[in-house]
């Protein structure tokens, strides 16, 4: 067996066990009974040890070495430049180190719902306290140049880091804040659905077939599932799961979920098959991966263009919705408004809520923040940027679960899916025409294939960085997102 | 580390991945979209050989007898005892066998579907006459004493040979063919349903569910799915999943199935938590497990006493349900009919299917039968057994899927699970008193403690043999299922 076939043999088994832990994680969200936890826990964490015993094998670092020096085809060179970044960071953590870390993980994710559940900071701000201490410790084992906060961005999404981010992100407040000004003084009413009308959940899961076979993900490889917090899970060719959640006043939250979660959808499935268990036939990153979700969820599903073609399947499931039109729904769609959840808000006012936790990320890693300061932070600063003020920390710095996760530096990958999904838009127009007649006409394959050949295909061939820029023509940047919107709700709000 | 938590290690490692196997199955039945085949055919492969690598691994020969040296307390000594036989019987076989073997038995089952459909004996005869060449050399390599099928019978339920089965067998045959006679010369008429009456699948879920609760099954460790053939599997603590299909024209079908697969459940949610991932805390035999799950299926479930309980909650969910007393219902349920298929079969007709299967199959290996010659014998066989002829293969030799997956000596152990299960009602009615009143009672909470302390908690401390001897007082023997099934039947037939 040659260097090759044995480095990637190496490198299948230990995305093999990767997989198997996606595959039971899908579960453990959909089909798991309760009293399953403790052996589930004990497997999940026996998975992760056999696969990080793979990547820290001794002989993928020698295989690493030798490969190095040779010359590579463009997939092996993917496979070999992941594999080298994912082993020079695992090997620098000790097997302590992650039995800790995870422990500590484990028992700050239930700490944090109680604390949660009964609104009492306190209760999780000590499990915060050792989280925030072991990655402090964590960024000094990996021994990074750059800033602190610098290490855990680039977990996220290779190559960010707070030089790139800062006036990316500055850029976008300074635009976003008086857009969301002129909206909110813009008079405009939100319809509303009328009072105590009802959308059974298996009309809504009806509907939301339809859109999804609409957008083109293949229920032949893969299924939707119910869970608690919709999610997506690509667990090797030809299976690709995602969940949603039915809320029977509200159709519309369960649609976007949808859209949103099929999109991630559609990047699994574009991913090539003959690359599967490497890091070639993975997504390349978050950021892209959002890019994907958020470009089926609000570019084409939150348009009246949607719902021209939407409203007839709408009208089929529920037959006592009035008889309101396209641009009527379009509206509802994109209702603007300042509010404390992140996972429940409008283009406008999300990025916003992803730059306020990068904030308090950068003042904790960077500037020594203290983790009991940081619901007065949090607050002090919503009311700057939000205007209003929060009523409790459940609607405040306790609402997401990444915190307790020790996900520190994940947030901005949200900001990033926006933008990029903003300039695949702009550069998928300049291909196929104008985008809102494509959405119209009904038949979005063309757009798919322009994903799958630009995006999916390509897998982790590139950084995200090259991606985005072959993709494009032009860097990871703002502009596109900033336009789109400022058009888009320039014209719904008449501003 | 010392011997006997290394050699734990070891054990545990190997049954998380065969653990790992049984979740892929049951996903791969209930779940798994039909792209999804390829890959997971993979990963299932992969998990078979790593799991493989760990019996086999040097390590396991040496800790082995380390510990056989030493004195070992009762559940140490199971985990060596069954670790001693899986591994001094892993090692006789190749690597290279192993995947021959996997080979052509996947091609032998896809031929097999093939040939059913087309009722097309001649299409899987040739995969079949591989298997049995393959299994011929299998037998040599393990080179064990006694007949070749001996060999074949002792995988299935340790300890048993031809010179176990065939008086036992013959035993079952002198008694259950003039019974079967004297039913059908009996003249007693089987009620028939209302012509064109339906019974929803909904419902249906719901009847089975208050029978499954009933009988002591845990929902929060477990759960029931639908699949084209109904099974149970206990993938480890707190997690036991069963399945069953539904024919809404016959209520009684899906009814027995999981009374069955239930009863399957009870004894893996009986084991041993403590005992995760060792032998000790799996189920002892095949054998046993079907007698545990015959023993809720026909011992509880097909008895007038059952249907005084459940006729209240068969009516709530079918309302047009004739009023049929217990006693006709019962009668339904133990329709005795001489037919082709050993999965529809009754009680009494149900052993004679397996003893034509464990002959026909004694032929092959201990008397050289050729493969092409097997529906011929089939055919004169089952007139002289039944007195019906059968129609095609596919009602025939082609009917069961064991020989496609090479599972050669797997049949009698569902004979094995009749006789156990009448051994086992006896002396549960000798501790507990009359079973009919109990379950007529409807609290069948006694009767699961029975099993769980004589049976389930038992898990693989004893061997089938030992564990019925002390449960019930005697050897495994036929006495009780035939005086049980001349009783039951001479008194519902007027015999």
């Amino acid at each position: 067996m040659d260097a090759k076939e044995e480095f990637l043999n190496l490198v299948r088994d230990m995305h093999r066990l990767t997989s198997l832990q996606g595959h039971l994680g899908w579960d453990q969200e959909t089909k798991m009974p309760p009293k399953g936890a403790a052996a589930r826990g004990d497997i999940l964490a026996w998975l992760a040890s056999e696969a990080h015993g793979r990547l820290t094998d001794a002989r993928m670092g020698e295989l690493l070495a030798e490969l190095e020096v040779g010359s590579l085809d463009a997939d092996l060179g993917a496979n070999v430049r992941e594999m080298r970044r994912k082993y020079d960071e695992a090997v620098k953590i000790p097997s302590e180190f992650i039995h800790e870390f995870t422990k500590t993980r484990s028992s700050a994710l239930v700490a944090w719902q109680q604390a949660r559940s009964e609104d009492n900071w306190s209760h999780f701000a000590p499990h915060l306290e050792k989280l925030v201490a072991l990655t402090r410790q964590k960024i000094e084992l990996l021994g990074n140049e750059g800033t602190p906060y610098d290490t855990l961005l680039d977990e996220y999404e290779v190559g960010m880091t707070v030089a790139d981010y800062d006036p990316l992100f500055a850029g976008l407040k300074d635009r976003l804040v008086p857009l969301l000004k002129s909206i909110m003084d813009s008079g405009v009413m939100i319809p509303r659905l009328p009072e105590g009308m009802t959308f059974p959940a298996d009309a809504q899961e009806a509907f939301c077939n339809r859109v999804s076979n609409a957008m083109g993900f293949d229920f032949e490889a893969g299924r939707m599932d119910r869970s608690t917090h919709p999610f997506c899970a690509g667990l090797w060719p030809g299976d690709t799961r995602f969940t949603t959640r039915f809320d029977e006043a509200d159709p519309f939250s369960c649609l976007y979920a949808v859209m949103h979660e099929a999109g991630h959808g559609l990047y699994e499935q574009g991913l090539g098959a003959e690359h599967v268990f490497t890091p070639r036939g993975h997504a390349i990153s978050l950021g892209v991966h959002e890019s994907q979700s958020r470009l089926w969820e609000n570019q084409i599903g939150r348009t009246a263009a949607f719902w021209k073609v939407a409203m007839p399947w709408f009208r089929e499931e529920f037959p006592d919705m009035p008889d309101w039109s396209p641009e009527k729904l379009d509206l509802v769609a994109n209702e603007v408004k300042p509010d404390f959840i992140r996972v429940e808000a409008d283009e406008v006012t999300y990025n916003l809520h992803v730059m306020l936790r990068y904030e308090i990320e950068k003042m904790i890693f960077n500037e020594g923040l203290d983790v009991e300061d940081i619901p007065a932070t949090w607050n002090r600063m919503f009311i700057e940027w939000f205007g209003i003020e929060v009523p409790d920390d459940t609607h405040g710095c306790l609402q997401d679960v990444h915190w307790s996760m020790a996900a520190f530096g994940y947030f901005p990958t949200y900001t990033l899916g926006n933008m990029y999904a903003a300039q695949l838009l702009q550069a998928m127009s300049k291909d196929l025409g104008d985008i809102d007649s494509l959405i119209e006409g009904g038949d979005w394959t063309s757009m798919l294939d322009w994903l799958r050949t630009n995006i999916h295909e390509k897998g982790s061939v590139m950084t995200p960085a090259e991606l985005i820029q072959q993709a494009t023509g032009s860097p990871p940047a703002p502009d596109a997102f900033l336009e789109y919107v400022e058009g888009k709700y320039g014209s719904l709000y008449g501003i």
